[in-house]
């Protein structure tokens, strides 16, 4: 099995937390290829940022997604998943999405802990699109400027396990997220630190779209996951354009 | 006071539409511009189309804004509005906001009539980012391929009306949004055929975005809605770039 | 065009902050006509009050309407709306509900501040009854008693820019709703102040009210807002009675 | 014990179907009263008529409370219940709120069988702001003309029946509502006839009316149910006065 | 009338609460018996313990409820309840259920004060069941050890009392549940010392059981609280095999 | 790793389906354990079966989990889980849970089509406790009695076809869950039948307790989902008190 995580932003210090995490979960015989978007910004906090790593994201999985059994949007807030579901024959996933499902089946509420007071109103927005906010407890985030967006789990990882017990005492948490793709592979340094299970994006995202592939659901044909009609279109990118065309 | 009308789309017979109507609808001393994506598809009707028209909006805001007073999304759905509300200095909606805060002037519960079945899935997300499932009656749709999206109102104009009074008296609305650019400019001309109210999302959309001018409530300096924080970028068109790094 | 504003509560010095800011706000050819009700309490602060303000908003409404194109109810929590949108033949908004329909095209989430913790409930339902508590980030509220009603914007002004900058801070505020018609025009004199946009009850009912006009969106015949179904009554005012009985 | 049951509207007929079901249910050692409101229409069924029912309810009760442990607004939708709350030293209820309040003990979900198709709006508020729409199943509504509002039960009793099938057979309804005073009796009239409980507003709010004496919770002195602030008043009736007044 | 109440944990102590409670509320004629769960725990805060009670109370309530005109069951959290109202015959309700409708009776917004920290997760998720969660204000439980299950009243009243004013004051509480069996009781013995309406779940459970049985709604015989389709079975006590098949 | 999956009822011929799918569906180095409750009934279709069905999952669970690395409780609706959860040092999960996350992760909304009418309110609480009522299309259901459990997918396989082409076409569905376990297995042999992604609890189960023991989330021991406090028990099975003693 091929997997291809996306990366959608600029951070190859990111893409390479990304990958290592992902290869420390995948099967045996699951392949890993992580990509770095050619544009954009060093990590999405708003919604102006993700809608350009959206767009990032869209042309990568346009262009490669053919010569993979799923694909990943690896960033938390998921830019470009709901379209990519759609338009690719592949199943494809994201790090909210997953994590989120993982934090699904350990508790009835979870936290998310983040790496910035910003990226709260993201992420949020993010939890309530997928119909989630009844089971969201708290989103808590770094209150500091953040030095050097790969190693930002070195630097604040104390910070973060406070933020993360906070979550629980006051908060209500069953469950924990360790939001964001800089947080990579975090939960697992973590592990036996905190009260309540501690949930990663990428090694969920790994396991699930391995699961997806496994289970073989099949791909919509009809209700609002299948292919966009055909109508007239122009000036986009042949990868994209490709994806519009191809039934 | 000037206003900049972006369709996200590449079809000049829909913008023309949506010039003719902002036109109607302007105050004397309001100068409307429309700009029509220079890369997309003809009109919008799934996730993955939005993703690419969101961009399109991104690029031509980011380009031209400096002139205007305030932008305006025109597309149903909204693509690229949230991002764009962060990252650009003046005022900006779109139509689905617009028409659904007209209706909710006008009304409890509305019910958006639509140009096909399968759009209906991607303007009821729209509604539910907006938070008013709970004040949303039905969205019904034409089931027929549309020969020409810029003749829709005269083609089908009789359908929709059709659609319309269903959701009055089987749906429990009290308004009607006729939903989408293609039909910009029909509630006016349905004035009195329709046994409710009527809004048309161009002309919310002028005039609220005049009212946003005129009321001078002032730009997000702090809250999720403060221009992004500055971080590294790489790649992006001049304009995008711009408006990430200017405060 | 003819604004009827109509103030629920008995303080004229209040009616007078309304006419102020209206007449700032409405367009150079909007005449502004405020009145004020004959019988009831200074301000409303429960559900009590509320019910006495709707009715005495009622009464005024039947007794004028006929001389004005729009009628504003010039009080937070929109006393008696819902009833006079059914009865009246011309649009009818309230100070709640289009600072509300402001609030949401500047931002995902508001608060409001008030001035008292006792109005906090009444006002909580009101957001409630729009169906928009999930873009509610908070209400806070003024906790010492009001020695002049008429007086409140220059005796409270810092502890209520302070109350808003904790709605930023803490709750998440995209937007501040200023509330209550005491506070007319605070906003106004806040500008530049803080750190998000802030909206005006009594200037968004002003231009939305013009908008409406503006649109004609036409008066429901059918459905929820169609005016009540003929039937006996007795007892009631002349005015009342005539809108029980006219179609 | 002695309850007041007000009927908000100015029916005669009505008000004796709800004093004999009254009767009926009440303990041995329980008076029943019933006022018929001097002013008003024939039955509400729009937002409108139940403003004015409310001033009436309002009057009514503020003349008379003081000789009964209990008062009871006896229409479906409770005009005037929250602030009477507020106001009334004594424990206040409605048949909505205590139909409801019944339903909820025998089963999750519950139907609304009403006397008009108008009226349905007005009741899908009253469950609204009861926070109760999660458990409602439907509500349906005779759809004639009602020749005698007084004799609604014998015109319209299979019809009725009826519609409480469907509302068992097709929207998943565990418990049925008769709303509506006109109705008072018709659930003990009809005992077997239905395939799941049968609830009546007015047996209801006797029940539980006497339970909240019997109970003696005690009358809120804070929160949102305490008897208004003192502020200037004027115009008020001398009965609507006091109870602003004394504490 | 004959009322069963079950207590579904193994505490005589509290059973003892419970009866005296139930003996000071019910009618002259209501004659109030009280079951002690033959297994399971002292007294339930978490799932796994509420599904053993569930079991217990079925199986008490299965053997005995032929003698009795309803049933409650006597722990907050109702375990077993949607079971057995399916199962029984007559009228079933619980301490949860119960105490809800009698708040939601007398306010809007209601909180629930507790026995323990952890015990307040099972209540929300209790409270959300019953689709009241828009009407909850909070949850507050003390934080120490108990001594002894059934002296907590005793040994905690002054840090309940506590509680219930922090509720009112910073929640937004008009209403306070003393939740748990081992609370039966306390809401009289404080009566006049808090500020708001207190309920007591064993009193609003008896007072509304008696309710029930008078009103005489009638048992479902169709939609989801019908008795269980027969089916196969094995294995089980007679007593629970009878309510499986005897229709 | 070796998983146990309980069939919380009696039918030896859907334990046989049950670990059918499993083991087709597992690792190849995952073990697959049926076991079938000693008592209870044949199928779950009501809350009183699933009252039972949770307490004989608990006592197998209880005896048999330590010789697993995770439990599935097999049957839909999760009877136990919650309970299990708290109470068990390994992962468990459920059908419908699972079923649940494999469709949050290939569409927006989810219908389930089930095997009978009843069941559905049953269904419907099930997604309503997992707060994803937001995300349910619609639940349709078989409406004949069933010949043989063990035999409904071959009985009934047309007719399920069609009830999930309906839920695409009719409801909005983006993804069809085949719910219970007596339709494990289904989702496989319809493959390509269906216009949408086809769920199966059993297989999606499997998957995600392989990757919730891969993933080494960590073991709650604050919040909710730690083991139950310590407190007096009596009259239990050993393996239930054992749960409720060792930490």
């Amino acid at each position: 099995m091929k997997l291809l995580l996306i990366n959608p932003n600029i951070s190859d210090s990111v893409s390479a937390l990304i990958g290592a995490e992902a290869r420390r979960t995948a099967a045996p015989d699951t392949e890993i290829d992580v990509m770095t978007a050619p544009f954009g910004v060093a990590y999405i906090e708003t919604r102006f940022e993700a809608l350009i790593g959206a767009y990032a994201a869209a042309q990568l999985a346009a262009e490669h997604h053919a010569r993979f059994d799923a694909v990943i949007v690896a960033a938390f807030g998921d830019p470009g998943l709901p379209g990519l579901r759609e338009a690719l024959p592949c199943p494809v996933t994201g790090l909210s999405e997953a994590a989120m499902a993982s934090a699904c089946l350990l508790g009835q509420r979870f936290s998310i802990v983040a790496i910035s007071q910003r990226i709260r109103a993201w992420y949020r927005e993010t939890v309530e699109h997928a119909g989630l906010l009844g089971r969201l407890a708290s989103i808590r985030g770094l209150d500091e400027p953040l030095a050097d967006i790969g190693h930002v789990q070195g630097d604040q990882g104390e910070r973060l396990v406070a933020l993360a017990e906070r979550c629980v005492a006051d908060d209500g948490a069953d469950v924990i997220i360790l939001a964001g793709a800089p947080l990579a592979g975090l939960a697992r340094s973590l592990r036996g630190r905190l009260p309540v299970p501690v949930v990663d994006g990428v090694s969920s995202a790994v396991r699930h779209a391995e699961s997806l592939v496994a289970l073989q659901p099949g791909k919509a044909t009809q209700g609002s996951f299948a292919p966009p009609p055909s109508k007239p279109h122009q000036g986009l990118p042949d990868s994209l354009a490709r994806l519009l065309t191809q039934r």
